[in-house]
């Protein structure tokens, strides 16, 4: 049905429900509208509608939209919701395509809201009009002038168009950026406030700005994915066009959570898979509006963010040079130290300072500028990829500040490293410092902060080039119960995972005809398809050395687990070769409600919950990523030969990480896959256990 | 030598090296004395001490502090480094028993430097005059306007008297901690920096404000601990008076260290001890500048800060709830909610606001002020407390924003909750905003951040009784060589940690013996001195189930041991009972530079190092202190049954832990002792293997 474009391209809109007062739901868009889209360009034409009214805020008002008597592109209602539905039809009347809706009342009231949501859906989808909203602040394209909204942030003064796209699922949210971002005088392109998401939703959002020319980085504002496919392809759409995607997501903890459930309908999702997607996509996780802004106050001075790692920083004190410290390799910056040449002419120019990074003029130096802007100099000779000048409090005192920028100003060259002073920024000095170049913010520690967040979004956002294995996943039946252990190694093996050698033993001969096939140690194993714990049951026997000891152990297993579990339906044992001396690991499967199928590599035995130390990634995997996992996890670093312990073949995890997602993908939705331990040696590694188990089903 | 009162209580202040311009060094605590001191107390007086002048800023000069004729209290000395020594003899023959030493150019230089601070500091000794600095800006009284200081920070209007005292090992950072509270109207009791610390220490200084009847809250600013037990000393000081420490401690990270390094003679210790000490002692650590002002801003207004952990959120942006929820639970503050008949009320009274909390009302109800002033009516009624109103960017309107306080105002009660409101702290609403008795914040999350810190702090804070469990340390020798494993584990029994049941054996025979007396599995590990790590030479068996298994592997063990380092004295070896099934612990003992004595209790085997699963605590530890580590251990959890694991005897580990730190605190500072593993279970716990080191000792 076509894209935002219908929205954004618009040249004939309607107001339905248009007011002739400027502060009303329905008056504001009309005067902003006509204030900043429609003055100057005689291809526009704005309709306000309005029954009751002949003329609004000095335009001429229409009965309804189809009495225009002319075609009209886009849609904004402002009416109540019961007039909702012959407002759209009224619109598709008049040639809309494309419709906001700002009234409130739907689904975000519960149950009946709901009920009167998927009316208003059906009718716009009917109608083929593309719907943003209910419940929604609208649109802008600063740009154009395009001020689709109520929001009173387009009131103020001051606003810019610039290339930050801002995608947001709170109105409030959407404004509260627009006037940070003012504030800190970085220039939006277009924001979107998606509301109840009865049709565009946040990932059409990001996919619109991933592919619009006037955006080059995205603020998305998300308190969950109605669409979690199509939000990763949309985050990995903006990645692929090198625009890096700061995510703030509401909903992080369990209280966040459940004030997401009261606040809209849908269920936030578990904040562990949404990191490992945003990680997946090359999205940045920021804290919170003020963060993504002051990361986008650099990013549209310095892009790409990748030319940001190399941080020197300048201060007249010590101790803040110790915290800034602190902070850039907090935030992942380095701070190399100054090459030895410049070094030397650093101790010549000045003596008192230390010639180091960061560079301690002592507070002397505020009072002899020659010197100071000789330090700075030397910072500015290529070493560095940004240049941080920490005044301490002197960045409150006109005195003292104007003499120290105009020594700095002549230092600095366009393509040369960024130069940061920090001054308070209602303070004069904060204009006077970003018309003489600088970055300028309240606080060091918020510079390093932002340069930090864009650094971390460059080396998340570079591309990747998905190398497929070209293998095809296996072709199975989905299981539509449990299975046995057996049936499950088999299906694991058969996707590629090798297992160590095992068969299924029916009696206590077979047992002791195994050991002499298979060698020892062996173990048996229960196999039942009821009994997926099987140690619980006594379903477990180690170490096995001889067939004797093999049919002895097989029957006082199965006398023992009929004894405790008679309504156990039996089917023999596995007999398996008993390995050890590797690192144990967890591969698992399970179906996000919403992102799909999650792969998960976690640390074996009691490490993987006490620890959390698990790995998740969206199916499928490449190689780079299946990687990645086991980088990112923790009990990875086991097996490279950690404290004495064995060098285990990392290849051949990967390998069975990737067949095992294979598997997983074969198996989905209808089931998930577990191998539990997974044992990586160095001679390969071997799943020791499996379980495939439908969903829904309990284990 | 008495304390800071010589300093804070001087009537006579002599200013050596006054300078008659007020910019200068020299000159500036001139001007401050003459303004905001001297001026309206006729008992104070101020001598500016010049040779070459007459009069100095109006006051008469003398050529030297003795030629004043008058005893003087505290000299303040702007003199170069040559002049210092023959300053403080001059002072000392005026009477003086105090000096605050502003010039440079001493330790902070390296080594010649710290030759000529060491002869400085000796003077002032042998004068019995105790000494501030040398290189430090001074210290403050800002309810007398004692500003005994050269920081340019006094110059600025607007600093207030109040209850936070600052000690700072940086003058620059104390003067813009000042000017960070003169911006949000925070006021300072006393500051005090401690520069290069000669005499004073940070220590002393925290120590003074403890005491001080005007400081309630400390902010404290370190780049290390030239005293730790004295530091650790004064941080106790200050928690059983009742007052909250704020730490902001440098150089966190491995680049702030070496930055500090750079930046002070001082090395800056570990950052795991120096957390563990400041949790010991009460301190909160704040990650900067900024956040301890934001806190003390909340702190100043709601004391003791332990009555802040209940929070209500007002807001009209279901979004900006979701991530105030978030960041409430990131920084421990409970969001509880409204009690049902509040709820009911306000269902009444808002029938669009969700009765939750957060509150979210929607914008609707800035235009409708009767229905916002009910919602915050009802959160106040005792269930909070504290109240933050959230209006997103509504708080930058003037227009919005006063008749939303005044419908507020009449709410408050002195007792009641706190009100937080967040407007720009530039902006005139702040100002009214506080006028109306509302705690103003630039931000929520920032807002959340200080309340959740205060409230840190008032947890940390409380107050512990130390409950010495009577018993003393064992009297022992220390060690001056590394001793075997028997011996050591002997040492740890007589200490009272149990161990399995071992003896040592010389011979094949004895150690056939052995096992008929400990009884099967035994193990046999190699002893000698010369041979800490046994496994590595093959000096341990495991599993000896009969006397003859036993008597061959001592055998063998020895012999492939002799081979292995023919070099190794042997001296037989343990034999004992081989435990298992439970969980294992290490406990160990260091002896850090600064803090002394630390005793250490780890996870076992690879969890340790791989997941940093230690927990250190300074010694003496007390019962509750050893319960608490166990308790921050994350392996801890593993004692309590953890995925069917055995339930472990939790006692027994704390005897243990106390036990062992007896005999750390014996051993110490001469040797450092561990027991790796201890094993827990659920007949007791008991060390398998212990490890006593001389310090300075190769192991």
């Amino acid at each position: 049905m076509g894209d935002l474009s219908l929205f954004f391209e618009a040249r004939r809109v309607a107001v339905v429900g248009a007011s002739s007062d400027p502060m009303r739901i329905g008056g504001r868009p009309v005067a902003a509208l006509k204030r900043a889209w429609l003055a100057g360009d005689p291809d526009r034409a704005l309709y306000p509608v309005n029954p009751n009214r002949r003329e609004i805020q000095g335009l001429p008002a229409y009965e309804s939209a189809s009495a225009i008597g002319a075609p009209v592109d886009l849609g904004v209602i402002a009416v109540p919701p019961d007039g909702v539905v012959e407002a759209l039809q009224d619109c598709a009347r008049a040639g809309c395509r494309a419709a906001i809706l700002f009234t409130s009342g739907f689904a975000e009231l519960g149950a009946a809201g709901r009920a009167r949501e998927e009316e208003v859906v059906r009718t716009a989808r009917a109608l083929k009009v593309r719907l943003l909203g209910p419940n929604c602040l609208g649109l802008i394209d600063l740009h154009r002038g395009l001020l689709a909204t109520f929001t009173d942030a387009v009131n103020y003064d001051g606003h810019r168009a610039g290339s930050v796209g801002v995608a947001s699922q709170s109105g409030a949210v959407m404004s509260q950026l627009m006037m940070l971002a003012r504030r800190r005088r970085v220039g939006l392109s277009k924001a979107i406030s998606t509301g109840n998401e009865g049709d565009v939703d946040l990932a059409e959002a990001v996919a619109y700005l991933a592919a619009d020319a006037q955006t080059a980085q995205i603020v998305c504002y998300a308190e969950t994915a109605r669409d979690g496919p199509a939000l990763a392809d949309a985050l990995s759409a903006a990645r692929r066009a090198g625009k890096p995607v700061l995510m703030i997501k509401a909903g992080r903890t369990e209280a966040g959570r459940s004030a997401a459930l009261s606040h809209t309908g849908a269920l936030a999702g578990t904040d562990r898979v949404f990191d490992a997607v945003m990680r997946q996509c090359g999205a940045v996780r920021v804290r919170d509006l003020q963060e993504a802004i002051d990361i986008a106050y650099v990013a549209v001075r310095r892009a790409p963010p990748s030319a940001l790692a190399r941080l020197g920083v300048v201060t007249i004190s010590g101790g803040a040079g110790v915290m800034l410290a602190d902070e850039a390799a907090a935030g992942g910056l380095s701070l190399p130290p100054l090459p030895p040449a410049a070094a030397a002419r650093l101790r010549e120019a000045a003596p008192y300072a230390s010639a180091a990074n960061p560079l301690d003029t002592t507070a002397q130096a505020v009072n002899d500028l020659p010197v100071w802007a000789a330090c700075v100099e030397t910072m500015l000779d290529g070493t560095y990829d940004a240049v941080l000048m920490s005044l301490a409090y002197f960045g409150e005192s006109a005195r003292m500040y104007g003499p120290i920028l105009d020594a700095v100003r002549p230092l600095q060259r366009p393509d040369g490293p960024l130069l940061i002073s920090c001054t308070p920024h209602d303070a004069p000095n904060a204009a006077r410092a970003e018309e003489a170049g600088f970055l300028v913010f309240d606080d060091p520690t918020a510079a390093i902060r932002a340069l930090a967040g864009w650094s971390r979004a460059g080396r998340a956002a570079a591309p990747q080039e998905r190398a497929s294995d070209g293998r095809a996943a296996p072709t199975i039946d989905p299981p539509t119960a449990s299975m046995t252990e057996a049936a499950a190694l088999r299906l694991v093996a058969e996707a590629g995972v090798p297992t160590a050698p095992f068969r299924l033993v029916a009696t206590a001969r077979q047992a002791a005809a195994a050991l002499d096939e298979i060698g020892a140690p062996m173990v048996l194993k229960i196999a039942s398809p009821d009994l997926p714990h099987k140690s619980d049951v006594g379903g477990v026997r180690l170490g096995l050395r001889t067939p004797a000891e093999a049919a002895a152990a097989f029957e006082a297993m199965t006398a023992q687990v009929s004894s405790a579990r008679p309504d156990a339906r039996l089917e023999g044992a596995v007999a398996a070769k008993q390995l050890s001396g590797g690192v144990e690991l967890i591969l698992g499967s399970q179906i996000d409600p919403t992102f799909g199928l999650m792969i998960m590599v976690g640390a074996g035995g009691v490490l993987t919950e006490l620890f959390e130390d698990v790995v998740f990634r969206r199916a499928p995997l490449d190689r780079a990523e299946a990687e990645a996992m086991l980088a990112a996890l923790t009990a990875g670093a086991l097996l490279d030969g950690y404290r004495g312990g064995p060098v285990c073949d990392r290849a051949a995890v990967v390998d069975a990480i990737l067949a095992f997602a294979r598997l997983a993908g074969a198996c989905a939705p209808a089931a998930t896959v577990e191998i539990n331990p997974l044992l990586a040696t160095p001679q390969g590694c071997f799943a020791l256990d499996a379980l495939i188990t439908p969903c829904g089903a309990q284990s």
